[in-house]
């Protein structure tokens, strides 16, 4: 019987992406030369998949980095001379931050109040851009994008970076109002890790700050289909596999299934006695990272799941032994979710 | 028939590889949480596969990165304040050391002269580090690691980085002359690229530039057997099942095995009428990276190697038309070696 990862990144593998990887070793995409013009296919049809999925208008270019942990750096060095403001949700959000202070930024940081909506914010002066981390992996708040539009349309002039690492593509951004975005392919994409794919604004593609992935040299590269280093190939070319398999599903089916799935999943919870959502606030809900509070019981229901071939993440940090992490991403199934609910009813 | 890759990495894969991709699906080895105990397991059995196969003696420790760019630039972050000396022996030399520039230091070089070894260079005060790239893929110059440990013999405080990008696992180095060395995993372990291995010298390894992968942040996880950020756990992975199957093989033959493949190819050139060797002097030639002089034939010869389903690479840069590049990995079998020259032998 096959195991079923829920665990938040990484997580289970996309249905087809097995069959990809086999095809992958079949057409020798592993011995392709990273200059070569099969290898700028591939990169194109990557590119292009992630645009379509994610409506990304002309506005913005597409690259890729290693991890998200890298996006974040290489953010931070091109676009922060002294100072980015800081929305803190969570441990990932915190770890932006603190990023920040060991690059010597002198940047700002305000823990988000549930009771306050993230617009009400008072941006510090000579701020030069605004982090936000969408959905913290850690604690399963997602901030409503509309929240985030409206601090920008009040900062018109400071660009807003966006984490949307564990809420892609389930995420439908609207670019207009985000100038930079990324999100590694090993969470909602449901693929090996090793690679994250960043979206940036063409007005700041020029920023220069770092040596080969300065944001100048990257994208001079990616407009010509490649890479400044030789990239993880394997994955760029699962991307634009899988990126196609998305769009046959369509992308907007696979938002409302997602909504159905973290809908069951939390009126399971709210009405069980294993736990309760760690977020009581429904507008802060995650639809795709569900944070349930155990009673200190986590260790012991990871492990009576696991003996059903189901893993779930336990909690993040100080949250470790109180709290299960769910991951509710495009690869996993309805079905999946319903033998998770009944694996979790059999525990009582 | 399948194709067989002579390019200059990424290349063949190692022929155990596909069989260890297929072990990791079946395991789900791309599931794994990055965090688990199952990783760390894995991240332990890589480290200690490339220790052994490399002879690191227990005074280095053993990173990894995503790219071998991304270890240049780590290394010069961490390791050089105002200035870093280079020896220029081909295009990559140069990109590290244009890569100091980029990041604001005030670094000097030199071109390597063949007719003096290059430990007769004088390294200028006030030198942070030595930066020496042991086999330049693009012109098929390998300098004699002897030569390079006299370097440090009399220049014993200041570091030396020796770049083995397309030299390892072949180059027998000892680390008691080399304070850091690198190389990625597409080039001479044969596996899918996205990641490189760093090798540090202790006393080094608390140098603390940068934000998560900085020295002290990588190597603080490093000893704990995780990476600071999700990386590529399929490569690593993959690394820990390679080094074991050349460890089963012995690396003194497979060094034995690549002299002998490389002795066979440029004896069979220096008598052909296709070209000439590019590197004259024997002491000075790559055993790895064969680079041969076909006056202006490069684009008609791959053509017509590729018919017979050989990839060979082409010139670097500015010798795109005139240079052939064949890699010489333990991937490329006797055998194989033995069809390429038939093949050659039947252009005329």
């Amino acid at each position: 019987m096959t195991i079923i990862y829920f665990t938040p990144g990484p997580s289970q593998l996309f249905p087809t992406a097995q069959k990809h990887i086999q095809q992958a070793l079949k057409d020798d995409i592993c011995s392709l030369s990273h200059r070569s013009n099969s290898f700028k296919v591939i990169y194109k049809e990557a590119v292009r998949g992630i645009r379509k999925l994610l409506t990304i208008p002309d506005t913005h270019e597409i690259a890729f980095l290693s991890s998200s942990l890298e996006a974040m750096e290489r953010i931070i060095e091109n676009m922060v001379i002294n100072k980015s403001f800081h929305v803190i949700d969570g441990a990932f959000s915190q770890k932006w931050y603190d990023m920040t202070l060991s690059l010597g930024k002198k940047s700002l940081s305000t823990t988000l109040e549930l009771s306050k909506p993230v617009n009400s914010l008072t941006i510090p002066k000579h701020t030069e851009l605004i982090c936000i981390t969408h959905n913290e992996t850690s604690t399963g708040i997602m901030i409503p994008l509309s929240e985030i539009y409206r601090v920008k349309k009040r900062n018109p002039s400071i660009p807003i970076a966006l984490d949307v690492v564990s809420s892609a593509p389930y995420a439908a951004i609207d670019f207009k109002y985000i100038d930079i975005a990324f999100f590694s392919v090993q969470k909602g994409l449901g693929l090996p890790a090793g690679l994250s794919i960043l979206i940036v604004n063409k007005r700041l593609t020029q920023k220069s700050v770092g040596s080969y992935h300065a944001f100048k040299e990257l994208f001079k590269k990616s407009v010509d289909n490649q890479t400044p280093e030789t990239p993880n190939v394997l994955d760029i070319y699962l991307v634009a596999q899988v990126t196609k398999d998305m769009l046959k599903k369509r992308i907007q089916a696979i938002r409302l299934e997602t909504e159905e799935k973290a809908d069951m999943l939390y009126n399971f919870f709210e009405t069980c006695n294993i736990g309760r959502p760690f977020i009581t606030d429904k507008k802060y809900r995650s639809s795709t990272t569900i944070v349930i509070d155990v009673n200190n019981k986590s260790e012991q229901i990871a492990g009576l799941l696991k003996k059903k071939r189901m893993i779930v993440g336990r909690g993040y940090g100080e949250y470790k032994n109180t709290h299960i992490r769910i991951a509710n991403f495009p690869q996993h199934s309805m079905k999946m979710m319903k033998d998770l609910i009944s694996a979790f009813r059999a525990l009582k």
